[in-house]
């Protein structure tokens, strides 16, 4: 049960008066009382501390089990001492109620803790400007980098000024802005082939009628993109594009949205046979929608996503959906900016891929 | 769009050149500059944006229409130059897959910003020790209070001890410790009464075969209570109680052990016409798994669930649920705290009421 919290690097060999102090666990067990219980000098037991390498096994075992023992609490606080810049990294979580954000989130959290920083979390609401928001964090909490978790595709070099720190777009990337590949880091998956990919399942299986509800087609962010991968898909299928099979939701991604644009579409008598929508959580609602105005899925409708969050995998039927590794995501966000931040790297891009998990809301006619 | 961010009331009156250089914002306008636009004082600037009384509405207005024009962002950190502790509140959060939790977690994010603190948020798995967690980031962290979102029913004061701040317990109580009420905090609601009043109404509507699907009968938590709230319906119903009924899944709150668990339970072959679970993803689960073995609910099986989650209002039959308020418990908790912190409060404890969602997943025999 004991969770061995890194100690950084700078915590070695002669360790002085106030770091000692500083060490001090919740029974005040120093690392010098470790050192001497385990009959080994300090920087071994910090070198363990640290899961740095050159020590032995047996020496490893030894002090870990010493440590777990004397319930000694390791304080990274004790780098703070040597170190004058704050050690937090800001995430600003764009979308409050968006279930595949909460899921990146986490591991985030364990990733930048991991890394030996302090992770500053702030939610927004999918309406507000997370730029500002990042710039009110990064001099509020004096912030060593930022991760947006979520956010617009169409950032300007003027504006992405405000922040003075590197930072990391998580799950986007600047597709419709003008940002220098070289200013930002991005990881993503391709927004427009994924949603290419999932309208081409549906057209392999037959369907030609095929509804798209999307937040917005013009927003240069996500939705746009996914809603030209929809087009693409369907003019390489030979379909033509019908805007009466286009239902916008004002820009929103909620559940409630997507329940209430569902049934809109539905009253407008447009036939159609399958329908895409851009998150697992408004394809959830829509197939209640679908379900409450008689319709069953996938009988009369097939449902296809793009998330693919865990709990589509218990919906009834199983969603279909593109799944974005998001845990990849996450680590790979975390990565690039602490590389950053010790001199390990440079802004970087990470395109990832997105991979369908069949489930029971789409079947072939 | 743009988010006023609350400077504390250190900031009033002489700001002095450290103070005013930190307010700096990013294009450089100051609080004197605010200020002079405006043709007021610096303290009724910073009263204007502490959000205190004794501004006349028009002077804040113009105060508030200006910076929002000039692009100012204020600085909390100025207040780090006249304050020698930090600021930061720890957030630990037992599950990292609760959903319930990260609902929570967004508003006490909202309300710990909107006190003027930073939150330092730290997942742990539903196994981990949160106690031990607490310790560690309060001391790595340098924390003024903590909130645990989740956590055991069972301190014991020696245990807490390693806690050295205030700390509010979210969404739990001691039930089964030996804590002194006047030394934590605590937001909950009563579990035991919560699953009493869902199985009633189960038991109100015909059923007397219920099932119960909990993650542990006597883990001296939150399932124990919720299994103790099962049990005395059942009695007060005049039911036997049937350890056949009840199926634990290991301790684990996840959807795949709940889905599992239901698998076993219907594999007993004791039949039941309704089930209760302790929460709205378990029960969602246990839905799936109930129609993968060729049960519909709520025809076959009612499922009545303790949780309230938005997504349970868009699965197919729509869950019945004891609502907790999420919001309530969040703001809450916040609330105690920073009372505490700024010498308004002492601990207390507050019971909320979860009120019975009606869904379709339940219906009368």
């Amino acid at each position: 049960m004991y969770r061995l919290v890194k100690i950084k690097s700078q915590i070695t060999g002669n360790v002085s008066g106030n770091v000692t102090e500083a060490l001090h666990g919740v029974n005040n067990v120093t690392i010098k009382d470790i050192a001497k219980a385990c009959g080994v000098g300090v920087s071994t037991v910090s070198r363990v501390l640290n899961n740095k390498p050159d020590v032995s096994d047996a020496v490893r075992k030894k002090v870990l089990e010493f440590v777990e023992k004397s319930g000694y609490i390791p304080n990274n606080s004790a780098r703070d001492l040597v170190k004058s810049s704050s050690d937090s990294v800001g995430v600003i979580v764009r979308g409050m109620g968006n279930l595949f954000f909460s899921s990146i989130l986490k591991t985030v959290s364990t990733e930048i803790d991991k890394s030996g920083y302090t992770m500053v979390v702030h939610f927004i609401d999918s309406g507000e400007d997370e730029v500002k928001a990042g710039a009110v964090l990064e001099r509020e909490k004096k912030l060593r980098g930022l991760i947006f978790l979520g956010g617009r595709y169409d950032y300007s070099p003027e504006e992405l000024s405000l922040i003075g720190i590197p930072y990391v777009c998580c799950s986007y990337s600047n597709s419709f802005g003008t940002l220098n590949e070289g200013d930002y880091s991005s990881v993503s998956v391709d927004d427009y082939i994924t949603a290419y990919k999932a309208v081409k399942q549906l057209i392999d299986l037959g369907h030609r009628k095929i509804a798209a509800l999307v937040p917005a087609c013009c927003d240069r962010s996500v939705s746009q993109l996914r809603f030209n991968g929809y087009k693409a898909a369907l003019k390489d299928g030979g379909i033509p594009y019908d805007e009466k099979l286009v239902m916008q939701t004002g820009g929103h991604y909620g559940m409630n949205e997507a329940y209430e644009g569902t049934k809109l579409l539905l009253e407008r008598d447009v036939p159609f046979t399958a329908l895409f929508t851009v998150s697992d959580s408004t394809a959830i609602a829509a197939m209640k929608a679908l379900e409450d105005n008689g319709r069953t899925v996938p009988n009369d409708c097939s449902v296809i996503a793009i998330d693919g969050l865990n709990i589509s995998q218990y919906v009834s039927p199983t969603l279909t959906t593109m799944v974005q590794p998001a845990d990849e995501m996450g680590r790979e966000c975390v990565k690039i900016l602490v590389d950053i931040l010790e001199g390990r790297g440079n802004n970087r891009h990470i395109r990832l891929e997105a991979v369908l998990r069949e489930g029971g809301s789409v079947k072939s006619i």
